[in-house]
């Protein structure tokens, strides 16, 4: 079984070790990235086409990537064990099923198979392809600067996450508030609370589509007054995150040399 | 009386300390928060339900939750004189009386009330309950990260509300310009100089509903030129913020040499 | 002569002096920031008045408001001499006169009295009363937050500047693009360059009224570049202002004694 | 031949050499830049001139400037082997004629060529010249402020054309989502992912033309979500561009001791 084994480890390296800089890990990332974003290509274009020949072809490339992402798939449920080798074979691997990125695999291949056990159509569902997406923030071949990026987000999600409470609170009590003001004006455009909510995240967010907006006195007031706090709820992020990147300039401890005794000081 | 006021002291440590966490705090919060988001709920749904034994269910939910808000805010008046302890007694409670907070409570059980008292019909008032949300701000069970967040807001608050003085001159300068050029133009839209202020709120947060804009030469280079400051009535505030967050950020102690004597000093 | 000089010396400490605490200076600032905050609620009202004892009263109003003013004025250039001691009386006075501020004064009373000698109706023109409202920035009963926020903008004013050029830049080639894409498949609404250029200032400020947008694949297309590039047009400015605030943060030397000597040491 | 080495030596100063500040430069530089705006202000007007002398004198103006700005582009070419001296003649003026800038002027003037040697129309190919209104970031008499706002955007080009990858997933995934939500319910507006696409711009840089947007309950949540994200989207650029102005405002020299040896150093 050593030969099992030793393949199970070169799988494992190429699949999860980002310092394994060899060529099949090479090879294996670009056609990887490759096979998402051309599926994301084909999910992108497939409404649009209606030439039968064009439709199959289109088809046979589902096919053939639905068994790539499968084999794929199926080799991470296998080396899972490696991953987390202090654990349990069979808890390795269920740990490793319900992670976030195992669960958008699942999601991305079932919809294709299950038609073939049920008689069903989920159609619809194959769009869940696209998600695989988010696969790209994973790959390696990048640029520091996108990690950057990412690691700032990252570092301030949980001020971020905590910043949308206010945006809830502020939404809510607006919703019901313009609700109450405008239904009585516009029966049919403030028909409920929920079209109120609708209003008020596009008033929040600046988006502003145009397709409800109040137009009592005392409506366009509240508006107004929303509208000028949604300067703030945009402010807030914003200050997170700028100051999210200010931490990281600030944390870089950089070494210099003493120019009169020629030492190591460490400054910040 | 010793016992009243054991009890007085309980209800005091209850509602008041949030150091003090006894499993009868921790139990007291969730169920209010937990109250207060479904009294939320209500509020949201109630317009959109017509079936009137859903509706009776409603209105004895909030039945029940008047009766256990009207209790919270007795006691919460009952133990004022605890909180102001240097205070005389009926003072204590006045000042309580009327703080923002005790104030939302009052508005939020009074519309239901009054109707049992005077014959009038509050019923829109009721939705006056949707402002308890705010109460969330207060609940201790929170990540720090919200408030980091809302003492960055609130240390920034005087520069945040200093900066609307700017938003106000810029706005009402523009709505009595914009409504001088375009009221010829287009009579029935800019009818008053409030219109041209409900086009300006628009155009400076950037939400742009397109319910009212210029359509004269003249009237779209001001659109222009107030779009593009714009920008900055939204720079503001976001710098305001971001400067906030630094702030913590370099408030941190950090050490450095004295210059006299050479020992380490720690410095905010 | 010497009271005359002595009245010019009082009222230019009135006028000018922001450290002049007296009574006479701080009954005087309410007493004009009164009128001149009247004066706008009068200009943003009176469009809207139809009743004729109304309009009388506003005329009125108007009428007392304006010799108010003019004599302000007139004080103010009686004594440009003693705000710049260095010039020659007349120069000192013509000096003043082209002073923003002071072309704003004259712009808000001139059209008041030109009707008195030329026959010509300049009703429209009384409008710019409104732009009076700038000398709330002057007064001197404000918060120090408000200052610290026009200094900011007044340090990065170069920067925030430069970044309009950008901008220009970005518009101009977004405009004429946009134009020739879009003129054949939308002439009536992509006419001239220049309603290409009204909405590429709706796109890159992101307000969107939606009044104005493209139907081609390719003017969809750039207008998807525009819009992005947009994002970073807002962020150019946030983070000149943004840095201002820090800026200012980190200016603030310092000064802390050191616990172990006891000397003073400054420390940013 | 010592004549024309010292004709192409000036050339070579005057068009490149920004610290050449003799007259001859800096009357070249308010020639070039001043005939470049009048290029831009012809091409936005252009196509709202119907007088035909007034086209012609726009004609006239077109062939001077062509003339001026070829000879301007020959004379670069021929001294490109200056410009790069370590490089073989032609391989200096091949590495020159792929600059960004010099194709920008290629593409300027060449559209006029062309219909002389083939029967073609590129009249609206004319409109390239626009393009060279960016030669105005590379003249030299600017202020320093737009300097160091470009020098921030080049800094943090990196960080900002990574976070473009961020937006172009979450576009995708959102584009793709909507168009299966809202397709059924809105078949004429919601065509093809290509629409959802539009509708996912719009709405993620808060654009908000108003043209598209979702009908249906979970469409809207969608478009709630993507909305708030939007939020996130603008602030990403906003914290990098803020942080790259406070690298700037830190990178300044500032002095500390040597722990080791006591003396001072100057850090950046």
């Amino acid at each position: 079984m050593k030969k099992a084994s030793e393949i199970k480890q070169a799988s494992f390296e190429i699949l999860y070790k980002s310092e394994h800089n060899g060529k099949a890990r090479h090879v294996f990332d670009i056609f990887l990235v490759s096979l998402i974003i051309l599926n994301v290509v084909a999910v992108i274009c497939e409404p649009s086409i209606v030439e039968s020949s064009l439709r199959k072809a289109f088809r046979i490339f589902e096919i053939i990537s639905v068994v790539v992402f499968s084999i794929e798939y199926l080799l991470r449920i296998w080396v899972a064990d490696l991953v987390y080798p202090e654990k349990n074979k069979m808890i390795a691997r269920f740990i490793y099923f319900v992670t976030p990125m195992a669960l958008i695999d699942i999601a991305a291949v079932l919809p294709f198979y299950i038609p073939f056990i049920i008689a069903v159509d989920l159609r619809v569902l194959r769009m869940l392809r696209i998600f695989r997406l988010m696969r790209i923030f994973k790959a390696n071949r990048y640029t520091t600067a996108l990690m950057v990026v990412i690691k700032v987000i990252k570092n301030k999600s949980e001020q971020l996450l905590s910043s949308l409470v206010i945006v809830f609170v502020l939404m809510t009590i607006a919703s019901v508030t313009m609700f109450n003001i405008e239904n009585a004006a516009q029966p049919d455009v403030f028909t409920s609370v929920f079209d109120a909510m609708w209003w008020s995240v596009a008033t929040l967010t600046t988006v502003g589509y145009g397709d409800i907006f109040p137009i009592t006195a005392l409506g366009k007031a509240l508006a107004a007054v929303i509208a000028i706090l949604g300067i703030g709820i945009v402010a807030i992020p914003t200050g997170i995150i700028a100051s999210g990147f200010n931490e990281l300039l600030h944390n870089k401890l950089h070494t210099i040399k003493c120019p009169h005794c020629n030492r190591d000081i460490e400054v910040e």
